[in-house]
């Protein structure tokens, strides 16, 4: 057995000055914990000559990336370079030369975790992930341990800091999503093109490999249903205020026997909720298992330290099974056949806000295409609105199969008293 | 090395048959995570002939300790029998003769923490107790893990599920506190003598074990300073509601620098804080990491389930550990000597509510005080008392020194115009 494990280490960015500082920092702490010292001998960069701000502590950069892969005395690498193709690439190649890899990259392992998993097995290597899903908090172990001793049967995460730090400055702030947006462009804590994350397909590939994991089946990006918040509306915030709820945008993977629903939109909860309360750039995941009840993590969802403590722990695990000699054990790798739930075996309640025509009869034409479908009405709400020959008409219903809900909705937009149909959203965290 | 690792079980009962049920059901998936099957071999109980809705496989049930505890075959005991003197002797036991120990035993942790750790590392041995913390919540390990890479500089924990039952009930309700105890005593939440929950005992052992282990100091259940929620009224909730702020009973532990403060108390927090959300019987422990930053982690408190996961966990630890070779490693042993912090170390906002003269002058009386102390006021709400020729007087603090807040507090009990100090409670988690 060696007396210290070689790290490669790909990217010398954010994150990858973090890992460095944060092995330098706790080098005795490393070797208590695995029992052996820990070295990074290479890290692969772009410009050898670039100024950095660092203490490389004898490691030697390179621009080669074969020059790490082919090592044969390094043991690990970490991939915290980015990008999808090229990290691709190098991983597999890792992989084949049976050397373990920690990535941060969410990205790559929501598109080809399959790919990646299936050739860590193949090879006997590890292949972690943590810092891809909420990178402060350990998510990815709580689950893969958990899943020792229990059953995990729903997850609601929030799983974008962008979107989250929107929502929570337009509810707080009363301020619309084009004014919110802009101002966070400006901060830096929105993309110029912002898509990825307000549409939710940032939170989208993380909601595929939390389901990924937590119920042990191959679940891809496109099984992912997704809505965005950037139809979202401040009188939506309002209305749902005054039912008591918050918005959120919110990852769901769900489990009912055999089969899994797996979606992500802006969904409502009743403010005494601990998701709701999960503000600004904050991230949140709350787990439901069989033994163990509902449990929730919760902490900064990126950020240089963050992220780099993750990479970190996922090393420490790594070294800890290389000691065992059990890298590349089955936990991580899907068990069982994907089985997507049809629209009718989908429960959950909803929020619906309408205009419909100010007259007599307007809301018994309502109900009874509500009772027609069998979605039964938890709470209604009803005003006029000002200026207009429209009431502002909204409801939150029972539980009820998104099937049921979707026909309604359908039938209200053929309505004749129905002037539009103006929001819907999910509605989770009840009793 | 052995293809099987031997559990010896001290206790059957609720938790200890959890642990059987969970070790049974999930045989393969630990064979995975570390390498070698597991075996329950001896189980300590009190009758022999009881009987028991458990599937015991093989296991040998043992009314002799001894048995057990001197079997060189058994490798691991699981102490989940509860009460502290003859735990403590069968866990020495036990160290002394190199077997790895986890407990699920607050009580003895919290009185003895410090002695068994050193009987553990004296014999190179495991100790573990997750589950004597928050039992759902996987807190003791991602302080552990986190220790590796990370710099913990404060916790806040709701650590009892009673008192937060009780309180929750208050606030959401209206209800005073006799008359929620006496519900909660009636449900089976509340213990007939109630004292070490509400008085805040529990909590604060809770706070020892988390500030040892956080800090790696070797702090004990009478440094931590405690009050409990007993005289806790609804006036109090009221006011406080009114402020934006939500009561709940907290274990503080605070570095700075290389000095602590370990406390229990109420404390008022915004509305929008996470812990704010935490209600009915439910814990969670909040975490500022120098590197991470702030993490919550949220979860049941105790339940037979819950409880013999936790258990499983450490014993999943325990066995990785043994198959690498580094039990009794240095994390969980203090390492720093204990410092406390004097009160004019220790900084808090506070809530403080006075009934004081109605008449002219009284309030430049007051000011005076606060201001001679250089305690400074955030927010002033005054009101006359119904009936009484007295006013309400709520004031909150900005940052200031137990030292000078408790000097106002002295003066104030003097002044002839103030008729009495009603309350006063640490304000957390704003700005």
């Amino acid at each position: 057995m060696n007396n210290s494990i070689n790290i490669g280490l790909l990217g010398l960015g954010t994150v990858g000055s973090g890992v460095v500082h944060i092995i330098d920092q706790h080098q005795d702490k490393l070797k208590h914990q695995v029992g052996c010292s820990v070295t990074i001998s290479k890290i692969l960069v772009n410009d050898l000559h670039k100024e950095r701000d660092v203490h490389l502590n004898g490691s030697r950069l390179t621009t080669d990336a074969d020059d790490i892969l082919n090592d044969p005395e390094v043991d690990v690498i970490l991939e915290v370079m980015g990008g999808i193709e090229e990290s691709r690439k190098y991983i597999l190649q890792a992989l084949e030369n049976k050397k373990h890899v920690v990535t941060a990259n969410k990205d790559l392992v929501a598109v080809y975790g399959s790919e990646l998993l299936q050739a860590a097995a193949k090879n006997k290597c590890d292949l972690f992930y943590e810092a891809s899903v909420a990178g402060g908090i350990p998510i990815i172990r709580s689950l893969v341990d958990g899943l020792a001793s229990d059953k995990i049967t729903k997850m609601m995460g929030i799983l974008n800091g962008t979107t989250n730090y929107i929502l929570t400055k337009m509810t707080k702030e009363g301020r619309d999503y084009n004014e919110v947006l802009k101002e966070a462009q400006d901060l830096g804590y929105a993309e110029s093109d912002p898509t990825a994350d307000v549409e939710g397909i940032d939170a989208a590939r993380k909601t595929a490999i939390l389901g990924t994991l937590g119920f042990s089946m191959p679940i891809e990006l496109e099984d992912v249903n997704v809505a965005g918040i950037s139809n979202v509306t401040t009188e939506d915030l309002d209305y749902s205020h005054e039912l008591g709820l918050t918005m959120k945008l919110i990852g769901i993977a769900e489990r009912t026997g055999n089969k899994v629903e797996v979606s992500v939109q802006p969904t409502l909860f009743p403010h005494s909720h601990p998701l709701a309360s999960v503000n600004d750039e904050f991230n949140a995941v709350y787990v439901y298992g069989e033994a163990v009840g509902e449990t929730m993590f919760y902490g900064p969802g990126a950020g240089k330290l963050p992220t780099a403590t993750a990479v970190v722990s996922d090393l420490v695990e790594v070294m800890k099974n290389m000691r065992l000699g059990v890298n590349g054990n089955k936990v991580s790798e899907p068990q069982f056949e994907k089985q997507l739930k049809s629209d009718d075996e989908i429960f959950s309640k909803y929020f619906l806000r309408i205009h419909a025509k100010d007259q007599a009869g307007t809301f018994s034409e309502l109900t009874s295409v509500f009772s027609e479908n069998d979605v039964s009405l938890e709470k209604i709400l009803q005003r006029p609105v000002e200026g207009q020959e429209v009431a502002e008409i909204i409801v939150t219903t029972h539980k009820v199969s998104k099937q049921n809900y979707d026909s309604v909705l359908k039938a209200l937009a053929e309505l004749d008293v129905v002037d539009h149909v103006k929001s819907s959203y999910r509605v989770e965290g009840g009793k």
